[in-house]
């Protein structure tokens, strides 16, 4: 186990010396650090080993200056200057709040970035400006749209944290496809099925091969196919992409870059780097704070009280699960996997930064 | 068959003889015209009873006058004063569209609404903008979040039309729900089952009979059960609910008014009424908008290229398949089947009107 603390410091250190500025450094260890808390390790520590060896290999821009190149009072464009994700992704969503602050809401469109961690993060800085927080993004192609074999589209998240009094904040923040890419793996080493209508081969016949990414096959997206809905999933999952791609101009899609150095950069660019989509909107540009407030507190606890089905857990607001792992991780600290270990060593090593004290 | 025009006018004189305002008429008419153009025929002339029983009971203010209550330069509620839906939701979105003009986005919530129609017209009015546009609305419960037999959530539609150059428009128009109940009561007349995965009982155990819903069952959230990511299709379904209830003051979840006449009102009320969530943004508040609409074009011929899976038509752009129907029915005329065309001059014959020329 570490405590939180001590491991924001450990990476603030690693990254420093990667080469990035001290603030820059904190965006990083906070993004991945965060992800520990609530319980979404896929984001976070995992990550470090991929985030230094893209830039090692020259793919991030580690003294960037992500500014925006183009705003109206409620709107801006920012350019991320190819910089680790965390650093255009809390400085957009800063801008977002700012713009909300002074029009009611602040949209931000971010292009030129990279890998941002988890999109929770971003919209709950929201809360305590009594605000409502967004944040999107695209990310590398493993969903195929409806009806094709085709690659397309990422897991393209999306997260919404929304303000309450008494009740804890409601924060949603999910994958819009039905499965992760991490818990296929699992499935996988398990030697386990995957469920069935989440998978299609290489030419979209349905299976519940855990391992068919690495055969040609693809994730379908949230719904499965057309008699399941799945079309709605790829307007989603499409939308995201969109917002997050298109509006600010960065890469959409099939061209989103690889965010890991081991895939080599496509040979063709629709746009700048990887794009995200930040949104804030001040409560009370629609109604008084506190009526707000307790109006969703009211949603919160009726449906808290929605009445479980037979053998079925109690229903949970979005955002519990992630709350109660961030509580327990704040009190007992963080645990690391063996493998993980290694891999952070690894880099701390290469860097001349001593283990860590785990 | 008839033709859109004469069937518009023939819906003003009717809802004029019905108390309403020419204006607030041709409002109503239009969305209903719209519904059968696009080919989606359960929010259009089938509702004409519904709308009308509802009037004659006492339940729609037919002379409202919907105002802003509430605003920042990028933002409004309105109160629609509880009048037929499309006529506070033109209202609210024409509010949105002004707004973004001025401040470079416009998000406007609506409470004390109505049924409102199909929620791709509000979005598509700001694509003349060179706008993206955003309609959601709540709807009558008949979902159930999550392991929960509570129906506390409606099919909650959202709709996003994107602009393009050379391409159609991107429109995406959908229940969040991964069918409708129009489909389910089709299924049980013709004597078949539902897929698998989208119907549950009333003591929320997995089923395929159609008629559930009159026997205690509800719908599952896009997705279906939590293997199936239906916990992520709880999240969106929300997500409207939230955006076009407690925003704005209306009903949230299992609240909201009953939108046909025989089924009485609720005891309890949380809010005013039915909400809805209307947005528009200037594609020039974040890029200009030629470079929008150039890269929205490759975006969408990159999607209709992709490689159909084995015995699977091409891909579908969100919107396809309603601007076909809308160009077939705007050159052939609108089909009536006979119920609702008895329907219809049965409201006609009350209201002294004459049958309609079909």
């Amino acid at each position: 186990m570490i405590r939180h603390t001590d491991l924001q410091n450990y990476l603030i250190r690693l990254f420093e010396q990667m080469g990035c500025p001290q603030a820059h450094a904190a965006d990083v260890a906070t993004l991945l650090v965060d992800a520990e808390l609530r319980g979404i390790p896929s984001h976070g520590l995992m990550r470090v080993k991929d985030y230094y060896q893209m830039a090692k290999a020259g793919r991030i821009n580690l003294r960037p200056q992500p500014q925006v190149v183009h705003q109206t009072p409620s709107t801006a464009t920012v350019d991320g200057d190819n910089a680790f994700g965390p650093v255009s992704g809390l400085y957009a969503m800063r801008v977002a709040i700012d713009k909300a602050r002074q029009s009611g809401t602040g949209w931000v469109a971010v292009r030129n970035s990279n890998h941002f961690g988890i999109a929770g993060h971003y919209a709950m800085m929201a809360l305590e400006h009594d605000m409502i927080g967004i944040a999107l993004t695209n990310a590398n192609p493993l969903v195929c749209p409806t009806n094709s074999v085709s690659k397309y589209l990422g897991t393209n998240p999306i997260a919404v944290a929304i303000p309450t009094q008494e009740q804890p904040p409601f924060v949603a923040d999910f994958a819009t496809t039905p499965i992760a890419r991490g818990k296929l793996a699992l499935l996988g080493k398990k030697g386990e099925r995957a469920p069935q209508g989440l998978l299609q081969d290489a030419e979209g016949r349905p299976t519940d091969d855990p391992d068919i990414l690495m055969h040609g096959g693809g994730i379908m997206t949230l719904g499965g196919d057309v008699a399941h809905g799945g079309h709605k999933g790829f307007c989603i999952t499409a939308l995201v992409d969109i917002f997050s791609a298109v509006l600010g101009g960065a890469n959409f899609g099939p061209f989103v870059p690889p965010q890991v150095a081991y895939l080599p950069l496509l040979d063709r660019q629709v746009g700048q780097g990887l794009g995200h989509f930040f949104g804030a909107m001040r409560i009370d540009a629609f109604r008084p704070a506190a009526d707000f407030k307790a109006s969703m507190d009211e949603w919160v606890a009726t449906f808290r009280a929605a009445k479980s089905g037979a053998e079925q857990p109690p229903v949970q607001i979005p955002g519990d699960a992630e709350r109660k792992n961030a509580e327990r991780n704040r009190r007992e600290g963080i645990s690391i996997i063996p493998q993980v270990l290694a891999d952070l060593n690894e880099v701390a090593a290469e860097l001349g930064v001593e283990s860590i004290d785990y």
